[in-house]
């Protein structure tokens, strides 16, 4: 990677697939060690060790990767991430195990990326010395136990990253917002789910804190803040990118929930519309459909024993109100929208190619 | 407070009193401005306001007014502790909150310091827009959120408090090394709770992570943390007063929470037996109970339908196995073992004192 005395100056390239593999290194040491000093003074070193299952079970690593690009965008000389870097990027997997851990819990989720949810796997450990009623609740209250220790430890793994006192501060102010804005969006998604109404704007707003702030916008700064110069109108330009990005990428999210099929997914195509999520699909459906329609949309969302017929019924009904075709409208102008931030932007040619991969990526079908 | 040029120089005595009000001040203000901030932001206020009612409806302060305390020990000049200790003292009581609140929801209290518990206020809240059924889910689902952010807001006001990166760098160990400890033995106590045993050891264990460390022990270490230049020793003679005394600390809680009235605790004294708390004093009393008397104990513990009859009978078991008895003594030598460790330590006579103080509060009958 050293440049020789006669090569011309060169543009780094961020390279995704090579912050993937270092973020699960740096997560699998850092919940090794945390299991070996548990095991040492007598504590449960079950806690780290079902944790490192769960984090490295698979992911995108979405926000690591966006992490380093925000780094990248900011630091144009250097060519690879620092550890510091690295280690801050992989702390928001942390973090988002967490957010994920409790956010099974809250929709009582069996199943995360085609595994059990971390209540059913804590559950699971506890049905052989224990009944089920009681299994089932050691489960949920060990999960929010895990919940709880994987976001301290996010904490700790940014602190310990070995940035500089200016830089960890400027990181501790990103992440303090990252979390405010995530867990309102969570609390506002909660509220609604179980009544979905026909309030598009109440669900985008959830979209917009839950997914393009906390899934977008946000990693995406931290990267920026680690970086001792960025250049003027970065976090702006950052943030034009990411919004529509990340709303188009909620709005994908909703659809593959009800179209989508588990391989694709890792979770039943029923458990959306099971739980009454209250999506902007849903909501442009429910303004949309005749009162015959609404009626059939009420009658079967939020039914936690809906079955293939039912969901097939809720998909006809989207479907003949251009709610479906609306959203892939609306996913597309997003799209549009932040490649089009990504042109008017202060960025480097390899690191517009990468944003402008990655708005693809993410508002695709098969992510 | 300044003093004239003829005074002698004097040693600045702990003010526990004012500590207590000082952060009542920085809560209240840290939590009302989150809330405006959520209201101008189109975003839930009621999370921090309902908080907000929780964090200022009571409590000892007992964390903060240790770290102080700590603080003083560590910095023997200054007459009393600057805004940036304070607001450290004060994330400590943010982060009990989360604790409580997540504790709450895993014990299923209905009451807290004589009030609601978080998940009844917030399932109250529901009652009207939403079935008693559904009102309950939301409730608990809430709790979790509004815990998390009581977590991620100590945090914010941790880093925000002003302290220089060293002194910042320094409490964030300390920080750390408590949450994960808390956790853990929070852990223990939640896989314990349900089955009482008779081993005595696993129960002291809980006590040792789950109060002794995070209770008394961290927050006093955090306090010198703060300090630029703790005398040497400190950290362990603070830790030889903490540990005996946050056992001594849980032993009394132990016994409250059996003999105790709901005046005293703000809970019922049929809780703890209900839940079947694994107590030392409960495992001292399986183990040395004959046949029958274990029989009696192990058919009451942990009946969710005890009543003030059954309770009767097994306070009466207690005193029996002299249990109860060894538990008091058990407190006093601890109590005794922590005014034997001031004594020894590196501190002032008004520090000293002030130690001495709480080790006598946080040990008798009436806290």
């Amino acid at each position: 990677m050293t440049a020789s005395p006669a090569s011309p100056p060169r543009t780094p390239t961020p390279d995704p697939a090579s912050v993937r593999h270092a973020v699960e290194h740096i997560l699998d040491d850092f919940l090794a060690t945390k299991a070996r000093a548990a095991d040492d003074a007598g504590l449960p070193g079950e806690i780290a060790e079902v944790l490192r299952g769960f984090v490295l079970s698979g992911g995108k690593r979405l926000r690591p990767v966006l992490c380093t690009l925000g780094w990248h965008a900011a630091d144009a000389h250097t060519d690879t991430p620092p550890p510091p870097v690295l280690k801050a990027a992989a702390s928001l997997e942390l973090f988002h195990a967490f957010a994920l851990v409790h956010d099974d819990l809250i929709d009582r989720s069996d199943t995360r990326r085609g595994r059990p949810t971390m209540h059913r796997t804590l559950a699971a450990r506890h049905r052989l010395a224990r009944g089920p009623a009681e299994a089932e609740r050691l489960g949920t209250d060990t999960a929010i136990l895990v919940g709880d220790l994987a976001l301290a430890w996010s904490d700790e793994l940014l602190h310990t990253a070995g940035l500089a006192p200016a830089r960890l501060d400027a990181a501790l102010a990103v992440v303090d917002r990252m979390r405010t804005e995530v867990m309102y969006g969570q609390y506002l998604d909660v509220a609604a789910t179980g009544t979905p109404t026909d309030d598009v704007d109440a669900a985008l707003r959830v979209a917009h804190y839950k997914t393009a702030r906390y899934t977008i916008e946000r990693p995406l700064h931290l990267g920026a803040a680690l970086a001792p110069a960025p250049p003027p109108g970065l976090t702006e330009a950052l943030t034009a990118y990411a919004l529509p990005l990340g709303e188009a990428f909620q709005l994908r999210d909703d659809l593959l929930g009800v179209y989508g099929t588990p391989d694709l997914t890792g979770k039943s195509a029923l458990e959306d519309l099971r739980e009454g999520k209250a999506t902007v699909l849903i909501a442009l459906a429910l303004r949309r459909a005749a009162p015959r329609g609404r009626a059939v949309l009420r009658s079967l969302l939020a039914d936690p024993d809906l079955n293939e017929d039912g969901a097939a019924t809720v998909r006809a009904v989207l479907d003949l109100t251009g709610a479906h075709r609306t959203v892939e409208d609306m996913i597309d102008t997003r799209r549009r929208d932040a490649v089009h931030a990504v042109e008017s932007g202060p960025f480097t040619p390899p690191v517009a190619a990468t944003l402008r991969d990655l708005a693809d990526q993410a508002t695709r079908r098969d992510i």
